[in-house]
């Protein structure tokens, strides 16, 4: 692609060299010369041989390589590198290994790898890939262009929108974890007849758990992204949007609400609530049936970060205070 | 399934129309006309459409519709709810493409779905479920009526009692994370030769992980219920009636006795014992070799719950201790 | 093998029979005549049937059994269990359900297992072991002599060494968590390109994921133990000897030099540093950027271990000095 054409298909400004072939997109420390890299800061110019940049509107320095203004560089970036580094195109082909029930709806231009399984009535949407030992239950539905990588396990009954990524290893719809206890004979499983419902454009990170609803559903909204190694619980409502790190976990109907980010290492109670906007530090910890409102919050049980760092300062200025307090009782003696 | 003859198979007193016909349970906000929910408390009377409801034995509402007073509705309505929605029944079968050893002993009425490997000496009890993708190696056992959820895997070895649940990427019996330092030349495996031996009515939740006992084994007693995601260390042992929710880790050697609940992403030094009937809650950490005694537990280290929360507000009253020592001082002065 | 024989394996000093006959090793209280164990202190001598017993060097009580003297009973024990219980021998083989692709190229002496994917111009080293589900993708090279446990899932590109394990459920080279957000539209995913390199001698634990770099590489150095759960981001570079605890996670290019030692249930921010031989304790989280120079450290935010003991005692002392605040005041009036 020449950096005239970049140029255009970011809507950006070209300055310099408008006939350079860019083959790749680099990090502005490896790049070379037919690599495309950006920078984010108008200040200084970087060192490096990348054979164009991706500036932002207000850089002025006089570059010796052609430069392409916009108005976010990182985001131009991961526009270009999509059209550059196409995902791998899996060509149309159903595996002769693959197990897929005769009552499945299956869409046109569909992946299905070695070793899929496709339940009863389950219904694949056209373009979606199914990788190698992917699983589908029965009466599952997964529209267009999703993805499932190696793997990816899909119970009975559940839902996914178009345009979905599911990573290596994740499992939706799990029973949920639900008990009650009967005295000395131990527990009763509490029933976990509901389902996952997942939207459009969600991803999901390698080996996150996404249980079923234990009555109604467990869902996750359009644009969510999850990380590896999530647990999201039974009747747990995730909204548009979201965004979280590796690692946390939802306990049951916790409701988090659109555009919230979310840490690693989290932990929610269960009917927690978090409002939309809200961001949540790594490790912190809600209490079960606590409303977090917008704002940035930190520490178990999380507080507004303001307040956890004013108390994090007073805890490190303990020692002192003793020593203030030790010689206060000196004088008065 | 006549509310009349629901009454009786719960020991319940049925309070209006016996003849009622119930398809099946739901949530009190959705259970429409042929749907039974519950209520916990004795208060009130909800809106809504259910067909029949489960309440408690000092219920005394007029109600209208029919009601069965029962001791635990909660547990009433699992117990029904078993009745009306049993666990998919799969016929007996061993699919084509599953690899069993000749060795293997397999009782009555599997089901062996696609890609299952079952390995030499393994025997498999009556009536147990091997979904598609489970693995089972060398010299495992496995009881009656157990559901192993797809990718599954059993290591050599193993051991798994009765009416058992293992979810969707469970690992039971890899090895433990055992080393030796050797100076400079860096770490020697410490032999991780032992086995793992799970009991019955247990459920371990997705992509859990049990390691194998060191030289010894690690042991999961009968009627314990473990979430997803949970780390399970070698020569751990966990007794029976036990709950872990997620994401949480226990080092080797710890032990967990009967009765214990543990609350989610909390961590165990090794060598640590929890005693009967201890309640620890989530994100708490109890350090190696520390012995926990039946009461309620919180924090980094785990501490008695009210002394924890004495603590928190403790701290929560820096700021204003600080001033009045500041207020002090200028006093004296 | 004759005690004689172990003794001359370990360079060990053999004081008694040399002819006993040894078949297994197994922990103290368990070992029988033909038995051998170990014990680590030269204080005592301990009760037991085993047949042979490591001792340390400045071991002087009586034995009436034979005894090795070595240098470090419990690394000479690893090293004699290894002799005495190899990994299971499996001869090589390649299962007739195992899907090859015809561009790669493997070594000898291999064994690869039932539902096997091996992908387009990969290259597997002599002697590996891929067990039943392991999945290859494209253009990935793994050395010789190594074992992937089931259902591991190893995406295009990535490197693995020689004699490196990687336990069931392991994914390795999978997408890292990276987005820009586009306003209202919600989020763009930034190019995940790179890929994985993993050393030689490296274990890593059950349903662990170590996500492929954005652009450059994720990399673990030679002889780097990580146990099960554990999450590894995108262009994180782990030295050599490095030694990592379950359920830790490692956000986006962090470092941890050679020979640190990590707890379990660790969180680090991205950006972070830590130096060549700290060693961080169980749950402590280390914020972005950070530097963690070598040392003991705990805590959230991590601080060296003296320092955080000492400001526990602090908190732990705090009623007691609002008690003397109190005090003051009242003296002062």
């Amino acid at each position: 692609m020449k950096t005239r054409e970049i140029a255009e298909f970011l809507n950006g400004q070209l300055d310099g060299d408008g006939d350079r072939e860019i083959l790749r997109v680099a990090s502005l420390e490896k790049a070379g010369e037919d690599e495309l890299s950006f920078i984010e800061k108008p200040e200084g110019f970087p060192a490096g041989n990348a054979g164009c940049l991706l500036v932002p509107e207000n850089f002025d320095a006089v570059p010796n390589i052609p430069i392409i203004k916009v108005k976010n560089p990182k985001l131009a970036f991961a526009r270009i590198a999509a059209v550059l580094h196409p995902p791998k195109k899996r060509e149309s082909l159903t595996h002769n290994s693959a197990v897929i029930s005769k009552s499945a709806k299956l869409g046109k231009d569909l992946f299905i790898g070695a070793f899929v399984c496709i339940g009863e009535h389950s219904e694949i949407g056209d373009g979606t890939v199914l990788r190698a030992g992917a699983k589908i239950g029965d009466n599952v539905k997964i529209g267009a262009n999703c993805v499932l990588h190696p793997n990816v396990f899909i119970e009975d009954g559940c839902r996914i929108g178009n345009n979905t990524i599911l990573h290596c290893g994740v499992v939706i719809g799990a029973d949920g974890f639900g008990y009650i206890r009967d005295g000395a004979n131990g527990y009763e499983k509490f029933p976990q007849l509901g389902t996952v419902t997942i939207g459009d454009d969600v991803e999901i990170g390698a080996n996150s758990c996404v249980d079923r609803g234990a009555l109604g559903e467990t869902r996750i909204g359009n644009g969510t992204k999850i990380d590896n190694l999530v647990q999201i619980a039974h009747n747990v409502r995730i909204g548009e949007r979201v965004v979280i790190a590796s690692q946390t976990g939802i306990s049951g109907s916790t409701v988090i609400e659109d555009d919230c980010v979310i840490g690693g290492q989290v932990g929610f109670g269960d009917h927690a609530t978090v409002r939309s906007g809200a961001i949540i530090g790594s490790q912190a910890g809600v209490l079960p049936g606590k409303i977090v409102r917008a704002g940035v919050w930190w520490g178990t049980p999380v507080q507004p970060l303001d307040e956890y760092k004013r108390q994090n300062a007073h805890v490190k200025g303990l020692a002192r205070l003793k020593e203030e307090v030790k010689e206060l009782k000196k004088r008065i003696k």
